[in-house]
């Protein structure tokens, strides 16, 4: 048998080539004078989704033929509630394939062939994809371990290239955009790329196509790097023993729930309040454009402090009981951990430079200082927000009052039932005159078996709320509202900063700070590869709140 | 007490924003029109440093007075040939820093203080690190763990700010360099940026104090990324509980080196000569210019196919013995494995893109082809060598013969006394009547505890080499034999492979093809930023394979 670690570099270099691949189609495609053009990419990008779709064809079919096998199932692996959000983005991302079709109908005649194979085989590929994830994301792969390694590190990193591919139309859009509004305010030396095809619609609807493509990318994109978070999960799953399997149902309890959900959706609803009279005012004239990002950027600091108190709380109430941490191994855990680390990287680096160009300026417009401000509390937002979501995973679910009594009664049958079985089955050959000799052996033998036993159910045990007085406990609960209240506070708020930047509000290019200190083509590089790791790093923490809230 | 993985993203997010804050100072510092001046970068680094040293005097000063505790030690992290290394390079950077005062001191007039405090300052901070690594890196911290997490992930921080500042001034030195040899070819539309003080050297040796600077760089740079890593090991040892300690020592033996060592050599001596060459032709003409670059390509493709046909002679070694691998704990082993396959990725990249390039020429030189090959074989090159490094590292030691003998031993004693104590225990009491029932029951028992044993004791067991006959062992040292032969060559080749690039041999800017297919300024930031990586996977595999070396 081939070595389990050396299958994983062999595939994991596998996937990583293939990136690199696409990322200098990209790169050469982003440079005009390039002989690389859309339709080479658009090819690659087919080749590699008709690769994937074999290949889960041949893994269902394979899986069909083997029903006999009972395979191991990783339960922390693509939960239900995942799994239902991947459906309806994916729904999205049909809808917008179906757009993408209407408009290359209409344009046919001057467009490469590409353009126009491109969304049917991605619709095919987000069906079959959807149909895999439902079925087979949790399964803890034993079988052809280094081919299937490929496979799933294929899908992987065809998820993350379509991922890319995402980000990079979308902020072509969105600098497109801006560079319009700089036209519409009178600064003359901007030039729009020309990206309208060179031919008549055909069809009269072809600008609506194209305009709605644009409220649908955001959520195509979001498809795209959850899909590859969940697929990379289950690459790490491959070839594990799950050591102990909790086969505990979660009830989700809302008993308590009120201030959370109040003024979370308080912040929600001013939130598309602010996107819709920021688009509206900033492209109007200079004056309203400086109103709209102060405004932008004193709802943000309001909505950042109660998001850092809201957070502050969470760790207090942390330090207050003293719950051990859960070390067990858990690839899915460590992974969100790591993301929400690896990804706040993106937006503490455009708030360091924001700063920086606040402190160095020589003239501040109005609202210098209250960007100062902003940009200081995203960072400390996001430290302490990191520090409660990654703590939070980490502590031992706790369990009801219920599973307590069942629970201890059975380690005391077992270790009762060995002892006891023992001393029957020796009871009628015992002699009689070596009693007390015979009565040490088995006693040291049986403590011996009950240390046994006990070591290995010390991992379903809550060690430290065995002896909680029942007052405790109502202590313990009311803890427990006040941290389902704060983690779906801190749902919503993530949620509308994650709609703000990808709907188009983008204060970091609108102010003009940044670019006197950097240079317009340094800052657009820096906003441009740090805005996706901020945007992922929103809808990755939407999902682990709700983790956190469902555990608590 | 306060929680582990706490104090862990505490103190890592700590970190990761002081390396943002340096970046995005060297960011705006890398953009003509900015505030942010170089004294300020300068400023920001030796508060940085003397932060450091306080810290190391904090904690030698403490360790010194707790003498009487007995602390562990991490036999894994910080060999002793590392730290010779290390001591090695950061005299190289004592000489450095000389270098550098003398050159403040010839133009103090019109230079800022800051440059002159920076090396007096780097210097101190180069010798009390010394001293610290030297004595403390294999500490396993237990006492003050959040305090001492910050002190050494700050210390890990500084370094890397330390590094990015040194790749930074050398890729401006060799752009540079790049641009005036474009002018002498009599290329127009080059500026060549002016870096030069604008007062009158005092002292008449300046230019040689800048120019050696230029050449003492490369080690500098090495010194700082290689100090960090070693710090994170550190870092990441901190609480950490180390099971099983070996002390083995490990003695290297040099018999039967042959034909690694003598091809190694044969490769440095003609990488050195292709150096000299490459630097002395390719700015003289465009027809010079070009035999240079296929020289290079030339001489690059015969030594890597010699270094993917040893690589894969090792892995086929690995194949036809199945030792069974190390998965024990070991955080220095996982982080060489990461940064290996983690630095690979900007070489690949580079080649990628020439790939690409070579494709997509419309007109290629004759170096066209050429240039394909060989950016084919680095990838292939990285691939195989990951493999082998990576497979290397994770075999369990080969024990000598003599120390199997003494583990075979005790483990049957352990479980023979086991059954036996029992047995006579019973022996005694055992009614004749109840023989066979009594048999089979103690049978039960023995046997699992006999489990139990093997199973607590397979950590230390060298599985498979048990029933190995001498003739087996004598295949064994023979393929041994020639797994040191190979590490010793892919020693020197990674060694010239380091050489080529740190001193000025950079074929990516000469060649001309990627730049028609990027862009200038797509090109130049690729190549930037993919080439320390470049450089530090080179040297990072260098210390692997001397590991490689000893352990085989």
């Amino acid at each position: 048998d081939y070595p389990k670690k050396n299958a994983e570099i062999l595939s994991g270099q596998y996937g990583i080539n293939l990136l690199l691949v696409g990322l200098s189609l990209m790169l050469a495609l982003s440079y005009r004078g390039s002989a690389v053009k859309e339709e080479h990419i658009l090819s690659f990008l087919i080749s590699l989704m008709i690769l994937q779709i074999i290949w889960m064809l041949w893994y269902i079919i394979r899986k069909d033929r083997q029903k006999c096998f009972v395979s191991e199932k990783d339960s922390d692996a693509g939960t239900s509630w995942l799994r239902g959000g991947l459906t309806l983005l994916a729904l999205i991302s049909l809808i917008m394939d179906a757009f993408r079709i209407g408009y290359y109908v209409g344009y046919k005649t001057c467009m490469s062939p590409a353009v126009g194979v491109y969304p049917v085989i991605h619709a095919v590929h987000t069906i079959s994809q959807v149909h895999f994830l439902w079925f087979h994301v949790n399964d803890v792969i034993k079988t052809f371990e280094t081919f299937e390694r490929f496979g799933v590190i294929h899908a992987v990193f065809t998820n993350l290239l379509l991922w890319c591919n995402g980000v990079i139309s979308e902020a072509e859009h969105l600098l497109d955009t801006h560079k319009r509004r700089l036209l519409d305010l009178g600064y003359t030396n901007v030039t729009v790329g020309d990206k309208e095809p060179h031919c008549n619609c055909t069809t009269n609807i072809c600008s609506i196509f194209s305009h709605s493509l644009y409220y649908l990318y955001p959520f195509n994109i979001e498809y795209h790097i959850f899909v590859s978070v969940v697929l990379f999960v289950m690459w790490k799953n491959i070839g594990r023993i799950i050591e102990y399997q909790r086969h505990q149902k979660v009830v989700m309890r809302t008993k308590g729930l009120f201030a959370g959900p109040i003024l979370g959706l308080i912040a929600l609803a001013s939130t598309i309040t602010v996107l819709v009279v920021y688009i509206l005012q900033v492209g109007d004239s200079v004056e309203t454009r400086e109103s709209a990002v102060t405004m932008f950027y004193c709802y943000g600091i309001v909505m950042l402090l109660f998001m850092c108190l809201a957070g502050s709380v969470g760790l207090l109430i942390f330090r207050s009981d003293n719950l051990p941490l859960d070390y067990s191994k858990n690839p899915s855990r460590k992974l969100d951990a790591d993301l929400l680390f690896g990804t706040a990287i993106g937006s503490w680096l455009m708030s360091w430079c924001s700063i920086l160009a606040v402190i160095s300026a020589t003239t501040r417009p109005v609202y210098g200082w209250i960007n100062f401000m902003y940009s200081l509390l995203i960072i400390i937002e996001k430290y302490i927000q990191n520090l409660f979501i990654i703590e939070s995973l980490h502590r031992k679910e706790e369990t009801n009052e219920r599973d307590e009594v069942e629970t201890i009664p059975e380690i005391y049958s077992v270790s009762a039932g060995s002892s006891l079985s023992l001393a029957s089955s020796y009871n009628g050959i015992i002699n009689r005159a070596f009693e007390n000799q015979d009565k040490v052996c088995v006693s040291l033998e049986t403590d011996q078996e009950d240390n046994n036993q006990v070591y290995s159910h010390t991992g379903s045990l809550p060690e430290g709320s065995i002896s909680l007085p029942t007052r405790s406990s109502a202590k313990l609960s009311k803890r427990r509202r006040v941290l389902k209240n704060i983690a779906v506070f801190l749902f919503l708020c993530n949620i509308s900063f994650w709609i703000l930047p990808a709907f188009g509000c983008r204060p970091q290019f609108d102010n003009g700070m940044e670019e006197k200190t950097f240079g317009y083509a340094i800052w657009t590089t820096v906003v441009n590869v740090a805005m996706p790791l901020n945007l992922f790093y929103r809808m990755h923490s939407v999902a682990s709140l709700f983790e956190v809230f469902r555990k608590v």
